[in-house]
């Protein structure tokens, strides 16, 4: 059997080793178009800031390593040009010598990746302006720091993902003053805005300078020296050293196109749970392709290394032994590092659920790294949205500073296992003190969301504060008055909730009721109070004045 | 209604703060025999060893503040000393007063706790000997403490499990020269002797004196001075200045039996998935109870205070509302910091499986925190145990110094679902350099199991190295000569792995082969090439020369 792989940065080097501890006799043959196979794209941003000091740190495998442990044929520089499905043969062409050459195939792994999207905005060709996608471009923007002197000066990244996040960080670190142009009105898409807006407030700690609901309009050289203008479409413009876009990335799949593959309408191939391309000789794995979001119901663009090396894998087992394995789908578990910070997300937004008609519930809670008796415990933020019909978990989103990526974990398996709200509830969790509370941040979100499901409370959220009509509505903070004193929300009047039983007559009965306190757990406790006090409409702010303030402020 | 709770650590008063908000007419009184209620019984050893420095840190809740916020009647210092499930009253002791009363209840809730073992040794009432299980124990240690002068002097911890080993790590912080006894010949039952070896390797680098496989014959005091002799029975002898029995707890039931409520055969109160007793009106929940564990598929005693809540939540809706709500059960999640390392285990252990006759394969890796690339990662080590019939995951293991937690969370999730070992190859996880890296150490656990499952790779475990005869077994080392010069097992033949495809003539065909590296990656991928080249009987040392170090040095 013959096996030809495109592409070895990640889900293609996987593959290939995996199919060679499946087969010791099959011939695999790998080609990459780039330098180098098995680097690590997820550490480029840190290599560019020098927490990672040596490329060598991000080549996990070399062409020569990966032959003599493997005996595969590793053919880096190398680019496959095309293919030919009827014949099943690729065309390859060595990119130093110009040599093409045709090389036939019994199967064929596309792991081709994306492509950072390049906007088509005049002067996005200036040396100043870069995409960081491959260690080459890494390279190339180090290279460019370096000649940036006296000192690093000004960088505009362009783009509010997660990658663009963690450029701001590295550049930030690197000594630059940072600005960070985002067209929405947050950074990191698939968190919701009052989640975002930790991360916001994160930024403009660190002296971030936050362009948010801003666009590029072109960029300018300047006469004289290296610089250039960012030229934002509301006329401002910010003077650069360096540029970073950041806008995302698109399949690449130019090659499965102009072979007939089947492409789906994100851009990506078109695979079916064995990772087989509508060619049965052919696979195709990582960001590349489109795959099936249990969530969404519906095939996603996700390009994450993760779910790229459990493809491979799969793919590797079905080229070799058959179509016996089938890949789960992605739900999109993302988590970055910004600065102190730590934001993550599962499975889908409210803004995703939305575009897509699926009918959601949402949930605040705000709780703790670990038991708040015990040295350094850190506040954390979640978000759950789960279904009004059966409370399945739908998407969850965290924020703080320790024990977010656990958090995000013991969430996003509740996702994928297409669990409810009552399982988060009950999750049997590691507790000592120094990692947990005896009930943890992650149950608290799921008792939380099952009191709203069950009709326990009603919620509002802080959306909703904007829009009250006080004729109509009666804002009620259940704090003390140490808290009410030192900031409340405009209008409200403050109960205490251990004095709230002894004032029921001071609350007006003919007008809709909104309960808040500090995070929203007084706050369900005096609505259950006044609901069993033959209060009707009684609505608790959901994640209390932290969640409106991170969102209003 | 009026509904009576006894006991207000843990249980008693989270059912209590629930059952005042569904039902805020209920009359609800809660009886504590101690001082305190809620209070923070994990925290204890920090508290002694000064990293908690108040008391009040670790009191949740006091009785005014319960009062106040849920409408409760809180009495502490109270005692009840009998139930008539006849006449449905308890009998009730004010036990500063001496006076004696009866109370009707409609519903009965139990949270009597557990209460620590105290072998019956000779000298055990020594003035400094002490078990610890609540803060008036915590404040009675702190005092002995604060009386050994001119320095701390000698401690003797009985007991090598978790709160043992928290007290040693918090006693040597205080400024004891620790002896750990503990009878077994490991610490920490839940887990595996070799992954207790890593806990014992920690803890003789922090000069915790390990007295393994030792059990205490008895106290000896000493004619002059404040000290006594902890004598074992091999002869040895420690002169201690203060002791603490930490040798388990038992459920503390004497109400509930002498009441005629049925209890189990492990000692504690018997309860149906409602977490209802034998008497309808009657509800038990916490370390007073035996539940449903779902590996064992038998009741246990597991006294965990992450469960003891989520009991306490479900017995309250239950007794407001009527059985609605049910218990999972509890598989046993635990966790402990040991100086730097975290050790925490979920489900089954190998001794357990063995125990209950439920067949089992084990495997073991190691990993690191995060990506190896990205600044200081550290090292993990992973044991699971599964069905040989279906891959179900059955426990997990793991030590090490960063991530731990979340690892636990993650398998423990798949043992709670009744997952497989596909399942924990195929999680998807939340990848940034800084938090893991694209297989998770997790994902890389499950795809070993699936390689030993199906039979992709047979593997031999650390104990069956000392029981290789080299005339039918033939030991191959795969590393590189640098690391077979410095460390290797006696009788191994080095061939590295990358040089092994040509040295095939030089093993013998007639010898079962084992095979092994550091971890066991490279033994794997050793054991597919010569599987493949006609070599049948072919072993992977499961966890390299790693795991077995760890359990033999």
């Amino acid at each position: 059997m013959k096996i030809i792989i495109v592409g070895g940065v990640a889900g293609g080097a996987t593959a290939a080793a995996r199919m060679r501890r499946m087969d010791e006799q099959a011939d695999i043959i790998l080609y990459e178009k780039g330098y180098f196979i098995s680097s690590a794209t997820c550490g480029l941003p840190y290599y560019i800031g020098g927490e990672i000091r040596q490329r060598e740190d991000l080549l996990l495998q070399n062409p020569q390593g990966l032959h003599r442990r493997y005996a595969l044929t590793v053919r880096v520089d190398t680019e496959v040009i095309a293919i030919d499905l009827g014949a099943k043969t690729v065309t390859v062409r060595r990119r130093r010598s110009r040599q093409v050459y045709v090389e036939t195939f019994d199967k064929l792994l596309l792991s081709t990746g994306a492509e950072p999207i390049r906007p088509p905005l005049a002067g996005a060709d200036h040396p100043a302006v870069f995409t960081l996608r491959t260690l080459m471009d890494a390279e190339a923007i180090r290279e460019h720091i370096r000649q940036c002197d006296p000192s690093p000066g000004v960088a505009v990244v362009v783009g509010g993902g997660f990658i663009g996040l963690e450029m701001a960080e590295n550049l930030h670190k690197a000594g630059f003053e940072v600005h960070l142009v985002e067209k929405a009105d947050q950074v990191i898409a698939p968190l919701d805005y009052a989640m975002a807006c930790i991360a916001h407030q994160q930024m403009k700690q660190r002296r971030i300078h936050l362009w948010l609901g801003q666009e590029v309009a072109q960029f300018e050289a300047q006469p004289t020296g290296r610089r250039l203008e960012v030229q934002l479409q509301g006329g401002r413009s910010i003077l650069a050293d360096l540029v970073i876009l950041s806008v995302g990335v698109r399949p690449d799949i130019s090659l499965a196109r102009t072979a007939g593959l089947e492409t789906g309408p994100l851009g990506g191939i078109v695979v079916n749970p064995f990772m087989q391309t509508s060619h049965p000789d052919v696979y195709a794995v990582g960001d590349a392709v489109e795959v099936y979001h249990p969530v969404a119901a519906a095939p996603m663009h996700l390009p994450l290394a993760g779910p790229a090396h459990k493809q491979a894998r799969i793919a590797a087992d079905n080229i070799i032994e058959g179509n016996l394995s089938t890949y789960n789908g992605t739900i999109g578990v993302a988590i970055a590092k910004i600065f102190d910070l730590t934001v993550a997300s599962a499975g889908a937004s409210g803004k995703l659920l939305k575009r897509l008609n699926i009918p959601y519930l949402a949930s605040y809670t705000h709780g703790f790294s670990h038991a708040t008796y015990y040295p350094t415990p850190s506040a954390l933020s979640i978000k759950i949205l789960f279904s009004p019909q059966d409370g399945r978990l739908l998407g969850a989103q965290i924020a703080g500073v320790d024990g977010i990526d656990k958090r995000i974990e013991m969430l996003s398996q509740v996702i994928q296992r297409q669990g409810t709200v009552y399982d988060l509830q009950q999750l049997e969790h590691a507790y000592a003190p120094p990692y947990s509370s005896a009930t943890d941040p992650v149950n608290e979100a799921g008792s939380v969301a099952v009191n709203i499901l069950t009709g326990r409370v009603k919620v509002v959220h802080w959306t909703e504060i904007p829009l009250l009509d006080f004729t109509k509505d009666y804002l009620l903070d259940v704090r003390s008055a140490s808290e009410y004193s030192e900031v409340h929300i405009e209008g409200a009047t403050l109960i205490p909730i251990d004095e709230l039983r002894k004032h029921l007559d001071e609350i007006p009965r003919n007008r809709r009721i909104i309960v808040y306190c500090a995070v929203g757990k007084r706050g369900y406790i005096a609505a259950r109070i006044l609901m069993q006090n033959g209060f009707t409409e009684v609505y608790n702010l959901s994640g209390g004045i932290r969640t409106y303030h991170f969102a209003m402020r």
